[in-house]
């Protein structure tokens, strides 16, 4: 399996500390302190206690190294690893009490970033006779953007828009405020960066034939079902001019997104990705 | 229904603020910048689409204040309110754009914090005919602990330990780092703070045997079952001594739980309330 | 002219407070705290002492309001506004130790965004004729990106790439890591985002040739002169396929800008509109 | 030439996070990720591209250092080297996709503060035949202070006022509000600390006489030209007192420097040097 | 004497940092830059200059570690040693300049929380022969807190309530607010968190007498001298029910404190450990 | 008495925050959150217990604004202001939950400064028959400095050196490691800013005569009895050139001031006056 890049560590350097702000208060780990001899040395396991797939290493390696750089930390399964139950993921090997007062945090990131990206690689699985890519969207978790999109990415997925200043998305509201679809895509044309990816939302297959002639780089056909997103790529096959990207999205869970794959659309974005993976269970055991 | 008391806006801020940086990026909003006039003025409603209760409205609010304190923001169902399907739960009025800028960032607050409520209330519930009382833990998502902590209390739950400072729980390792449980709890009388609660987490019945003559405040029954549960809580009425508060944990779902509850322990603490919650899906709506 | 779109306050707030910690040490301004009385009350105008254009109006605000919410500042001419020298650009009314505490700050943001946005104006000016737009790059200052670019569109010129994270541009050296251009550009159409802008450099008309095939949205042609532009832009004339747009940059300056324009290139970007724009002079006068 | 003593790295570490944070946006740099293969090592060489004086190394290595520490950071040209044309300055050493990562904040620094410390060198250069100093402002780029002080003295210059707090600076309008000169010098005799270094400025020769009695340790002769300033020492060489600092300021430039230096004052001030200074061409060869 | 767990650093490096910005401003040692030779090493040694115990040695050991990893920093008494007059307690060897520049911040650190510990010190001293507790409150130094109540436990004294959101601590005002004692402790137990421990304070035999059948967890006797703690006691002795700890607070000083503690009281909490300890002298010297 | 001018709230403001974050944790006052009704609205006084000078209203008042804006903050004695026992210094007003959530914080400020204040105003009175200034040094509690500087001018007392960055002391370590006294001086005046006061401290009459005639601005006799600094005046005095002011340092007490200042020296600078101020009691009453 091709490595993940990793992310910059500035990126993840504060979400770490908020969270190690947020879990020692203004003295640390009082229970590891009172019982733990301050000699204790000691190896500890972090282990799947499912299957799936890891995401969130960077930032459980940076929690151990925050707390004390004396503990080694060794990766085994890194961002993107499919793992299976009873699988070691990571060893921390060091001093006990410091062991003890990180792991909280550290398996709080792995546990949310491996539920991401292991529901990330059930909805890739599900498309995967497809061309179609599973795509995140900004639904994500207040502060942990970044760790969640590489979550997605670790689990097969694509990232999306990176925030409000990257790209320009048209939404209904948008051409109603403009003036209208004629008026909006001019303006976009007129003044949109040079360098601005463009992506217009339509609800309807007369929005679609509408928008086509503006040659958007993406459109979004919003809510559409099976039936419908069939009639949008069809459309799209049939104009003459520049193929947008056609991407869906809307009301898609494990059950329908095969069905949406199969239309021929080119991305089916999930909210779900983000924002309701439940957690992977990843525990830390002496052996 | 009692209102809920605020959280601290300073605790609040902070997280309002990082997530508008990584939604806004160098320049903020380009599409409703570039298709929105300046002069737009305009009523959305956030409604719910699903039933449950509310939580994240003061991190929705503030977002909007941090936004464009020209934004009037109306609040309709407060955190712990249920709602129903439809149901609006806030108002915000002001000018357009910057009711589209912070749209996203604002219903990821209050979508992932409504969504630990409902499911909290749900565990709630389950159990209402008993005495248990059912907690949070600290497996909450980085960063975010607070809000979901206030969730947990908006959905009728409870919040447990605060931090790693505040409270001592003492669990199988720190027994064994220790020297052994009498050892262990002799150098907890000894050094605690007279201000801290002491929890001692316990396997078998054995062990609850073992700890009950410390008196600590509180004893975690890990990962027992009911019929277990039942005896532990035997043991406890039987013994001659301060009653400490029982606390079971460990594979409670929504169907296990009512089950648990019936045995008369005290409480039931639940990570999968913070850490597998799935969204509240709430729409931002014209009218 | 049409209002330019403000900044999100968020954005702004922690460079005004950078400013406003560097100018103040532990204590303020001493000047004014021992020479002028408590009471006194004043207003002050800021003047170009030159004609240009004017940026950074929201950071000069934004630093009166840190320093003193009881200033009254009022806005002459808003970001983007042509000043010809002598011209009022804002008014500050209030107690006159926060006038003057404030000062140079907001003149020091005022003066080097309007000298940015002055010299994109004389860019756009020159290139007036053609459909060439001006672009700005990432060689801004350090800590100041967002403003900056700000200034660049006050001038009429336009952003470019939020950020590195913002959109793919092929340079030389990454074709030549991933293995030659066909490796590298196959790589790209199955890697990056369907959200991501591309864009490819290329120094040599063999170069964009080679290029064109793989419909780039953009290709950035490097360090080319008039004659050779002119060249390429026949190229992508008469190539059969989607046409990209084309960047010209470096070696632009004022005297060379016209005959880059007239190329039939869609876009310059020019390093030298934020890294080595004049302050543009503004002084505060008390009639 | 003597080494330039560095920065307090508390000082520049914040600096280098904000341009990265804005270069990076959420993710990193995608093209590099994308592109670069993982284990791919390089060396690149930083080169001046023009002669001058460089400034801003050490942000640049902390750049290196704060993305990626395998990355081996050799100065080959400090902070204060004089450079010609092409002489390397700086080598990079470590994976690649560091390398690119990285290499554009680095650059911005060190265009930024070399330009500062190449034209105060220039302005130096124009008056090293007499004893007066070059002198910074306080007109310096929000957020740079610090760094851009510090190339001033790499280009052989001094720095002025470190802050509002650091020194008291009394100007016209403080002598109007704090009613006449007499009662200002009277009120900052009396209430200014004693580690307070105090300077008055003057517009007229006859400001000047009235001043020198108040023994101020610096006089700014604003705005006065060179006849002028001979009058203005004629008169301080003259007085029967203790001999002030003689500062000159405003409209400078590097035409007008030597006949200013040789009127005998000791210290000409410059805002230009940190708000006009243009950038320092500096590229990145594989060779 | 057994060692003091260390505080996370997390917790520790803000207040260093801050503690750093305030004494460098914009450039650092102004004099140390100018006078001390870059190759200068050399070997310093931080002595007690009078009796007492030793605290803060973390902050001074990760301030010389942020203003310069060259340099190496040997702690010769840790945290809650005893030392007499002229006892080396650190020893600080590397480039002089560093050692001369950090100087002030390390002394400032170790000079306060010495003189905490040492004040601590003196109070437990006085109480040795009783079972009593010396406690902290929390009228600490704003911004120190976790320092501080670290400096306690040097002292040989225990930290109290980590926050206002750690425990409960009810005061007159509280109850009367609440509708009187027993609405407020029937509200407290239904609605407080199982892990929070609960205080109630009482001015009056009368109001121990009334909130004893509330079993709360600690009872504070406030401002009580040492006749009335005593019928305290035994109104506590004669009651057949859990014990509540008590704790006694108010007017309590060096001379006072040994007849509080003769009359059977748990803990005695002294605001003046924290809010009025005098520094503790350390000089750093060349031998 | 002349009110003292306010700090900027841009360096008030983060000390506020980081207090309120230390005591708030993750979730604020549960105590009052859960006993005190929402609605429950008061006065309350904060009193005087004790007679002293006022410092640290500006921190007290905005702890309110930031835990609650709807809190309605009356000073009634500003910083500076003398208080005898039983005075109200300042009145909240607005919700009780507020009132109290902020309490602990708000007296801590006040308390800390007062105390400092009070400490600076006894030792001004001690001195006031002589022309001698009380200074306070850079011995502040870490990350306080701002507002403990402003309480020692409160108190009647003077601030003496901003930072390391701000003026220039010269001390025994400086002059050896320099080369000696000379070279050291010599340095100083070649390359010390312009703006940069200077000062060195002398242990002995024969340094001080041989500093004297480098023209220093500042000469610190160092740990010198009253008779040896009366010696030091005459030397000063009786020698023919500019006269450094006098300042005094070392061993100072309550006790010694006064016979200090009857020497002649222009200024006594005390550590203690911000290191070793006991607190300022100030309770907070209902009436």
């Amino acid at each position: 399996m091709p490595t993940l890049p990793p992310l910059p560590p500035t990126i993840i350097e504060p979400m770490v500390r908020r969270a190690l702000d947020e879990d020692f208060g203004n003295s640390g780990d009082l229970t590891a302190n009172l019982l733990v001899p301050e000699k204790a040395r000691n190896k500890l396991y972090m282990k799947a206690r499912e299957a799936g797939v890891i995401a969130g290493m960077q930032a459980a390696q940076m929690t151990y190294a925050m707390v004390d750089p004396k503990v080694k930390f060794t990766v085994k399964k890194g961002d993107g690893s499919k793992v299976k139950k009873g699988d070691i993921i990571a060893i921390v090997d060091g001093p006990v009490r410091s062991l003890l007062s990180a792991e909280r945090v550290a398996l709080n990131f792995l546990g949310r970033m491996s539920g991401v990206a292991t529901l990330t690689s059930q909805y890739v699985a599900k498309v995967k006779k497809h061309k179609v890519r599973i795509a995140a969207t900004r639904k994500t978790t207040p502060g942990l953007r970044a760790l969640e999109k590489q979550a997605v990415l670790a689990g097969g997925g694509y990232k999306h828009r990176e925030s409000l200043a990257a790209a320009i998305m048209i939404k209904d509201n948008h051409i109603a405020l403009a003036g209208g679809v004629d008026k909006a895509l001019k303006t976009i044309a007129k003044k949109a960066d040079h360098m601005a990816r463009i992506s217009v939302e339509v609800d309807t297959l007369a929005q679609l034939k509408k928008v086509l002639k503006y040659a958007p780089h993406v459109i979004l056909l919003d809510n559409m079902n099976a039936a419908m997103l069939m009639k949008a790529v069809a459309i799209v096959d049939d104009y003459d001019g520049p193929r947008p990207v056609l991407e869906a999205s809307g009301g898609v869970n494990l059950e329908t997104v095969a069905g949406l794959a199969a239309t021929g659309i080119d991305v089916i974005s999930i909210g779900a990705l983000t924002h309701s993976a439940p957690n992977f269970d990843i525990g830390m055991d002496a052996a």
